[in-house]
């Protein structure tokens, strides 16, 4: 048994209704327990057992005991080691140093790449950061305006989003057209034991592009890359869902969740 | 202990010599031993055991006691049932029925599919075939003309394939440039304990477009799934590489692959 206590109101806040609701269902089936609008007001280690006091908005007081705890409040850059105050740059509302798109600070001469440079914070967001930043150091032309990053949670099962969710683009202005399949209508997914999630695209019906896709599953964090290079290049649906995709694989589920959005898709309809 | 016979001097005839090498080493490592170029003559079959006589090119002569045989010889077509005799349908050589790019037979409103109708005999062919069809019957414009078909090799690693190799390529009039990103260098393989394989592609160097590729890996049966795409789409290597992927993945090493074809390569240059 885990509990996760947490002064929000569901799991991953931020991320899409029903990716969160498809992820706390699965842990709550692997026998995780949550206590959601605690906020942590105290914490007793003792030799055996932590002790962590919380208190909710209407004053409701409570105590989890537990063998271990983990405090996964979030990051915050730190700006003023190895001398970086003295620099003076320029920090946005959060502190995080303030880059241009040749990822310059305020200082012409001065580069940021990564966590210290804003959200999101991901390995592979500072790495391109890192390109770019060595590409126009060398003179070239380089910058990340054109870039989309995508966003894996290694949960199990695990969560891949890339773009606009459905609600982002609504929001955005676009009619967003929404493909979908689940991997219980998978053979690959069926064969592995692993049923749970689904391959769901966001495409703008108008320019019949790829807006964005969201994938819960056994192989999510490499199923995306399918659909980022399509959403980079352009493509449209039918660019994924008429390339026969290798039998039985679960990169199938992208072919048909891309044919879901022209109606066309064989497993689901 | 796995002993395995064969008429043929390799594992995989047909495929690149560089991948039969790394699948017979990799099959070699776990304990298979090959017996190439014996020809099987005769096959006992005792309560506990199975005794299978060969003979070589020079005529040696071996016996092999195993518990257990799998006799995996290829598949003929089946076309002389369920009456079809009757209809003196044109074939092949190989004795396959004869179809065009809309899956029609010598007879124009009989269609056939998948193994019957010829190379490869994969699932996901036939399910092309078995669209193709069904467009056409319903008075619709479509081909298999335009199809690249995937192979996978569902052994441990497991082998992808779309697309030409670099020796197909070669032999097509192509300046093949070849680039590659092996597993080892993968931080995702190595801390998944998979680093056998490698990514492989090759690009058309004058048009800068992807002619092919070849995985060797854990996941190679996914990952194939972005390069066809990208190339049924014409897409460069730069669009794949300069494409964003997520971290630690495996799919990483397709982008790493098509960014050594550039000489861009940040993993393993």
């Amino acid at each position: 048994m885990a509990l996760t206590s947490c002064g929000e109101d569901d799991v991953l806040p931020g991320w899409d209704d029903n990716l969160r609701e498809r992820i706390r269902e699965h842990l709550e089936s692997l026998g995780v327990e949550f206590a959601f609008g605690h906020r942590a007001t105290d914490c007793t280690v003792e030799s055996s057992e932590v002790v962590v006091s919380t208190e909710t908005d209407d004053g409701t007081e409570t105590e989890h005991t537990a063998d271990r705890i983990v405090v996964a409040v979030g990051r915050q850059p730190v700006t003023d080691t190895v001398g970086l105050e003295t620099l003076n740059l320029e920090t946005t509302e959060r502190e995080f140093l303030d880059i241009d798109e040749q990822c310059r600070t305020s200082l012409d001469h001065v580069f940021a790449i990564g966590d210290v440079a804003g959200e999101p914070m991901l390995a592979h967001k500072a790495s391109t950061e890192g390109h770019v930043a060595a590409e126009v150091l060398a003179g070239r032309d380089a910058s990340t305006a054109d870039q989309q990053i995508p966003a894996v949670i290694f949960t199990d099962p695990e969560v891949a989003t890339i773009g606009l969710s459905e609600s982002d683009a609504a929001a955005a202005g676009y009619s967003p057209l929404i493909g979908e399949m689940p991997f219980s209508a998978s053979g690959r997914a069926l064969t592995t034991n692993s049923p749970e999630g689904f391959v769901r695209v966001v495409v703008d019906e108008e320019a019949s592009t790829i807006l964005g896709a969201q994938i819960v599953g056994a192989d999510a964090s490499e199923l995306v890359g399918e659909l980022i290079v399509a959403i980079r290049a352009g493509l449209s649906p039918h660019d994924v869902s008429a390339t026969v995709h290798p039998h039985p694989t679960f990169s199938e589920a992208v072919m048909e969740a891309c044919a879901d959005t022209l109606d066309e898709a064989v497993h689901t309809n």
